[in-house]
């Protein structure tokens, strides 16, 4: 399994008037993080792209457990148990600064042809930094 | 089953660098046809909260089918098909102008009092209204 | 001068803990209207870009006088006083359904080839279309 | 005059069809960097709201020169040039890596009782720590 995480504070108008982080933010936080192991491992998502590959989304789960508030200092997190074919799996969550689980998630993605929007398998590049990844960490 | 739909444009900061929706933002239009649906059922979200009860999300499970583009009325579509106690489960759907369904999900809420932060149950307002557009659709 | 409105409710999520619409989506509010015009002028956005012009922004000025609320319905004014050369200057303002001013401000509109990213003078579409409107509504 | 700086990464969903950070953004970065100028100066935004008082957006202004992408880590500015009554003005600016600037804007502050939600002077706490930090600096 490959770990990767980061760490950012909440942003004021992520709050919503209950006086927590907005649910649909962490959908965002977990893209986050997600972009950021990709500029981590030197193959950043623009990069991708102008390689000429997307990476839209297939689906999103995401369970709320604690709310994040204002002055919160996040913990993301993203892992990848397997290599991915057509499709890479990306367990997520979210932690304050206590530790404590905020939300667990998992993204599907997908890869896209950028010209003709039809469906490829994952970019070589990123399935070799995948493999490295997964291997160096067993 | 309760059915209810609104509809409204794609926004265009909605949009992303991929030219389509955001798929964060479909999370937020569940969130804006549950609200309307509230509204129109005469109890709207901010009644419920003044009336001591707020409405935390559990759980969001959401599949991206097709891309929603700039210049797309959407159709978005809420459903209940049994009476909330602890929790109520909305399922959710996105549609083009043309009919095709382009993301679906399904929303889990709980019910929290909303000065002591403890869950409670589904308010009795909210429950009489679902049991009456249940009975009403049968 | 040209006139234009739109009516849409607040969203649950631009809602921040100080309980009410967070500042930054009034300018979105702006840009709603700019949009719901140009399509209701029948040269929507996505054709202009597809015609080559993109129409970032200059500068915008935004004065807030009293808050939005969940629960209002808002209605969005775009109104602009000349024709466009190589800048075009909106006049915008939100108010709720009592009729009070919310928000106004001014938004300055410029125009690009999108291939080469070099400034154009506003598509002659564009520039018919306010001229009819600022004919007819003298 | 005083002065703070932060930096951060654009994110994938402030990007929109053109390519570019949607215009809206940066009235949020504005307002980040000024949320972490007061947790670096020892008194949070929610601990002056903890102490009842608010602090709404009276006016923005908001120019833009060039645009942020993917992949930039902007640096954001905030500087205070007097100590504020009733009424606080802060100067932002948005730069690139490069040291370009991308966006510049200045943002009045006005604060509000929570409980009464009429205004009031800037609390004596933030006075305080301005006074000292023009002094520091002169």
């Amino acid at each position: 399994m490959t770990h990767f995480e980061t760490n950012f504070p909440v942003r004021y108008y992520e709050t919503d008037q209950m006086g927590i982080v907005h649910h649909s933010n962490y959908i965002r936080y977990f893209e986050c993080a997600r972009n950021a192991m990709m500029a981590a491992w030197g193959y950043p998502i623009e990069q991708c792209e102008a390689d000429g590959v997307t990476i839209p989304i297939v689906s999103v789960g995401c369970r709320y457990h604690r709310p994040a508030k204002m002055g919160d200092v996040l913990r993301i997190t993203a892992e990848i148990e397997k290599v991915p074919l057509a499709k890479l799996t990306v367990v997520q969550k979210v932690y304050n600064a206590s530790g404590e689980l905020l939300v667990s998630g998992e993204v599907v993605l997908g890869f896209l042809n950028k010209d003709t929007g039809f469906p490829v398998r994952c970019p070589d590049t990123l399935v070799k930094i995948i493999e490295e990844h997964l291997g160096s960490e067993q």
